[in-house]
């Protein structure tokens, strides 16, 4: 069995996020996500075509949705579900450490 | 948005390992599974209709596959696909913490 950590094998140094997929079959994608600073680009809205459920495991972030003022923050263990076609964006995420994050897009 | 946390709402005391699904849709289930020293039943094996993608967030486990005598040490981070059909059992978990896994059936 091939055993792999979701804390291992990142790059020392990396400019832009890292989405790297652990497994996709039929309608279903599991996304391991590194960040290290990096957030949304002003005015920019993530929206996705389907459900997407969202781990935070390491790190920091602050998430915000559209037509919502409170950026909701994120620690180790918080996870929602972002429902299909609502609007959200990553404010901050965590500039002294990695943040790793897991999506399952389904 | 409905944020909860995967190592918060445990119980202080259970003498069976805890299920919960976290999401269901489709073809697809996540768990999350709580362990605080069980192990599955001696003899008894594990088997699957689907695969399963399966991670250690916290705590420490003892999985094993049927004809392997090798039994694969599992720290946090630590993931790995079951195939379908692959027998498999948990030979220990951690007694002096709960140990927490995620499991996708898909």
């Amino acid at each position: 069995m091939n055993v792999e950590n979701l804390f291992s094998n990142i790059r020392k140094k990396f400019p832009e996020e890292i989405f790297e997929t652990l497994l996709e079959k039929n309608n279903v994608k599991l996304e391991r996500i590194i960040s290290s600073g990096q957030s949304t680009p002003a005015g920019k809205w993530f929206e996705q075509e389907k459900d997407e459920w969202v781990v935070l495991l390491k790190g920091k972030a602050g998430l915000r949705f559209e037509n919502e003022t409170e950026v909701i923050e994120l620690t180790p263990g918080d996870h929602l579900v972002i429902p299909a076609h609502k609007k959200h964006r990553v404010e901050w995420t965590d500039e002294k450490q990695n943040t790793v994050w897991l999506a399952l897009h389904y």
